[in-house]
């Protein structure tokens, strides 16, 4: 499959054209719209204020409700733009955003609400996420949050029941650990500043086999396709980073007698393909970067300027992050088991 | 350019072919070799004892020293092959080992020396890195090994000799923790077990421009080829996962009087685009799989049964990893160099 | 650059996403519409009745006119569908359509006006093609129509006024010829059956240069773009079939004393790199399928049936293709263009 | 599957990597070799009489005669190199040759044997097709010879014996006319000249379904692979050129009452996908560039010069052209047919 996207924040339209999804499978539109109205804005009192209904209009390979094989072409309608916010970024660099390298590589730039850079972008991968989904109906992809700022869960992911996620506002199923991240977001929101984050995803019930062995590992195309989200700064496997302070006769995951693996610490990947144990792996979001206190900006001029950016912005990405950590992890496990069909006869 | 690639631990050759590499340049050779020297086995007490000399054989697109734009096709002899070392391994699954799932995914395994997932394979992609090189010569990129198990080098890497790097068969240039760092290492060696570590790498000198905004990131296209690495089980840029745990208003890296950046918690990258600020990456490497002591295993008929690996192996493997990582983040930075030449007219 | 597209004939929108378009272009809108007019039905009594204004509404990639480097998304709406005219056609294949061929690959057909197999398609093409000759300033790619069933062009290319295509319906820049086809197509349509023809393109003022010597020829990138085209089943350059009788003493295309070319029996192609003589080609297109006249047809219970198709077709489709074959060839050299780029340091 | 290669005409070897051939496979080398044989110089009076045994040496992928998964590689020793024989090519282009272009294009030029450009790289494709052919058991592909210069085959295929083409050193399976074509090739070869030619390929036992609809139509992927090709010059499916001629009551393939079409004026292919009747098409071969006759060329210095190219060249390629046309059509449809597994769920 090939995921193919347009738009800016403030276009009339995003949309995108999703190739080499299978014929003969029928498409649950509500299914889809719920999981874009988990990534709207405006979803609680903990995302921006920007209000989008989000509805997906899909405008060819789906005839009487079932894909035809040929591309699906949707689109999303921008209903909620107040570019007019942004009249006071159009010669300002905001500090840690991609304003400054947009402008410096292409030499012109949409600064409407962030142009092609805005998170309004990750709408669309809900939408192709959403229809590999179907494709993955035996299996279980279920992100969380773990950590805003400091307040870290304090739970492993197999202590938490993942099916009441989408209960907290903060998408961190641990209510007393949910409670307090409320509290946190709520106080960088006051103080005009933002906050980091990280998510935790979970795949359970995949199939041995999927990725390929060199250039394809699945630990490979997952970073490829997470480190494309905004905010991102660092993905980890399974142990991950604790890995390094392992040894191998700790570190390795032996088989019990009764043939089942003792331990997962590789996150269920050895080798690029997938085990057959849990999947999971952690990202590291950076607190966003458009902030309304005061900050030392750049402008075109190249010269510094002082910033209280306006707009409307979310104070912590990560509990919007969720269906979009799950929608591209689906688009790639699904990807890789077509693939899978072609590795044997 | 477009790098592919063949071989096993145990076949008589590897190699590989770079396409779309540009006419004109004059191929360093002891360069190339140079690299290879700096990754064989048999280097140092500290690593693997297979003797290879890793000579590189280009068998096309060089002309009298100089690219003709023709793929560059090569090949290195696999001379030190003991193949009957692994013969134990034939039905054995060594526990963290892509033994399991390359044999779950094709039915089919090529057990001598680990086949195709063995490292072995890196030798071509330091070939292909040092000849990305020859398109790289304005900027510097340095990787070296930050940690070794427990031992963590206490200083950040703007405070190290970078140019020292190789003076250490560690690959750690800080005298002191490297000294620990090989005492860590021939003690796992003697235990018949083996220790992960953390590789920093650092690019110095890089433009602002590199990357493509959505898909093609800088941070994934490195996260792509990284993630490709063996043992590698996390990859954070900038501050990283400490980024979870900051305000927008510490993390944000905003400018000075003097029109720099007053930090670099970005690792060099915003909006998915090289920001011309030095770009920093590091990167969490499991312990060795295979090692001495006895361990649990499966084997070909589902049942269990104690292992103690034999065959050559790297009690860790991150001094090794160094010219590797090198490789890697040059023909990316190489290849999005080219690219970026088609994004203005 | 990369193309995608999406749509059918008789969805409520088709359209398409350029990637990789460079930044800072002026974008002429109006030699966009231009050419969509050149290719829309219902111009002139030659073609279908459908009628379409074919306006581009452009979503995304361009700011204030100017290319932005971001992927350019656009839709075009489909108006004038009457589904209910191809009521008859939801059990039947037409002979010599993709009805039979879509059925069985995949199960399941949107038979409302061809569907995805639809020439409607082409509109998207002609938009791509038109942004493509932005890049394409300084070349010339004239096509036009050779032959139209039994009627041919007596005349070189190089002896028709290539200006003056469009001032004739059949585009066939010969005043002579022009009316015979005019003549020739109308007897089709009474007749309620169609007739195929020729169409030849000419490509002046090209660089020395565009093309990959193995895999992405000119000519292979060329004939993957052209036979994309629907109803094309023939393709060859510069002398092309005529070749086969020839001696190499007679088709080499030796140099003159003043280091001009003597001939250009190569088409302006040699070892799949553009020479920088006139670059020309002749493609041909089979009569239109579906036709009024009865033929039998198969149904999808198996069983053959006597079909008089009904919907509005074209009796010959190659006047409507000139702009979809210049907008083709465009693609393919604007993109080979910016590859060119990168082919030295 | 991907398919990548290197060499040049007087390189020490030549070779290529298959990646993404599925496992388990058992590969016939006997098989592959016959293939080999069946294209190499030397083999009769009609070729060039470099003599070269065209071994095939495998160096991965393939453990104990069955495919692994892992890319396959392969190398091909140039034996016969005689690289004095260019010397005076050095400075000199030859008409309507890769010379010139190549040094346009890359500043820098191998001119032993033409380097890159030399038809010595369809080996690397002989042996890739050989290995589609593993998973084409059920089909058959034949291409033959049906033109020579002004010696035209009088037979259409179905009335040849396409079993017995090998036992012809023209390649073209009636008697009458490969003695004709002998004798013309014997006579260009004394006049120092060469001549053109026409192959026909016919695929029988095809399945429906093969070929994507709108970008990657069957006869997309077939004229990208096919134009790969040195020499061709033209392309045509089914009725080809002939169609432009005709009316849609004529061309068009009806159904008879026993459900079987009447006739194949489509060769095999309908909206981009195989129809599961016999696949035909012809290639168009230009006369050979590299003649003994005396001919104008120019020199590095942009002068013209006399040249009487020296070097062993065939007068003929179109016998010799076989096997490889077989093997790129091959190729495609091995490719498509895994594709065609990822279509259904």
């Amino acid at each position: 499959m090939r995921f193919t996207t347009f738009g800016e924040s403030h276009g009339s339209k995003i949309g995108g054209i999703l190739d080499g999804f299978p014929a003969g499978i029928p498409i649950d539109m509500d299914f889809i719209q719920f999981q874009m109205s988990r990534r709207k804005p405006g979803q609680s009192a903990l995302t921006s204020p920007r209000s989008e209904s989000d509805t997906v209009e899909f405008l060819s390979g789906i005839y009487d409700g079932v894909s035809t094989g040929a591309p699906i072409g949707f689109q999303i309608a921008n209903k909620d733009r107040k570019s007019d916010d942004y009249d006071h970024l159009k010669d300002v660099f905001r500090p840690s955003h991609a304003d400054f390298t947009y402008a410096k590589k292409y030499g012109i730039r949409d600064h409407r609400g962030g142009g092609r850079s805005s998170a309004r972008e990750t709408a669309n991968w809900v939408v192709c996420g959403s229809l590999a989904q179907h494709l993955l109906k035996d299996i279980d992809i279920s992100a969380y949050v773990e950590q805003v700022g400091p307040i870290i869960c304090p739970k492993p992911w197999y202590e938490l029941d993942l099916k009441s996620i989408d209960q907290f506002d903060t998408r961190c199923p641990d209510p007393d650990t949910s409670e307090k991240m409320t509290a946190w977001i709520e106080k960088m929101k006051l103080e005009k500043d933002s906050t980091g984050g990280i998510v935790r995803c979970v795949v359970q019930g995949l199939e041995v086999g999927l990725g390929e062995p060199i250039f394809g590992k699945l630990q490979a195309r997952l970073g490829e396709a997470l480190f494309s989200l905004n905010a991102v700064k660092g993905l980890e496997f399974g142990t991950g980073f604790q890995a390094a302070s392992m040894k191998g006769s700790e570190h390795n995951d032996v088989w019990k007698s009764d043939k089942t693996m003792k331990s997962n610490h590789a996150g269920g990947i050895l080798g690029g393909i997938s085990t057959g144990e849990p999947l999971h792996f952690r990202l590291a979001f950076k607190p966003t970067a458009t902030i309304g206190k005061a900050q030392t900006a750049l402008n075109n001029q190249g010269e510094t300027t002082q910033l209280e950016a306006q707009g409307r912005h979310d104070p912590c990405v990560v509990p919007r992050a969720i269906p979009i950590v799950e929608a591209l992890t689906a688009f790639v496990l699904a990807d890789l088991r077509l693939e899978n069909k072609t590795r044997r006869p």
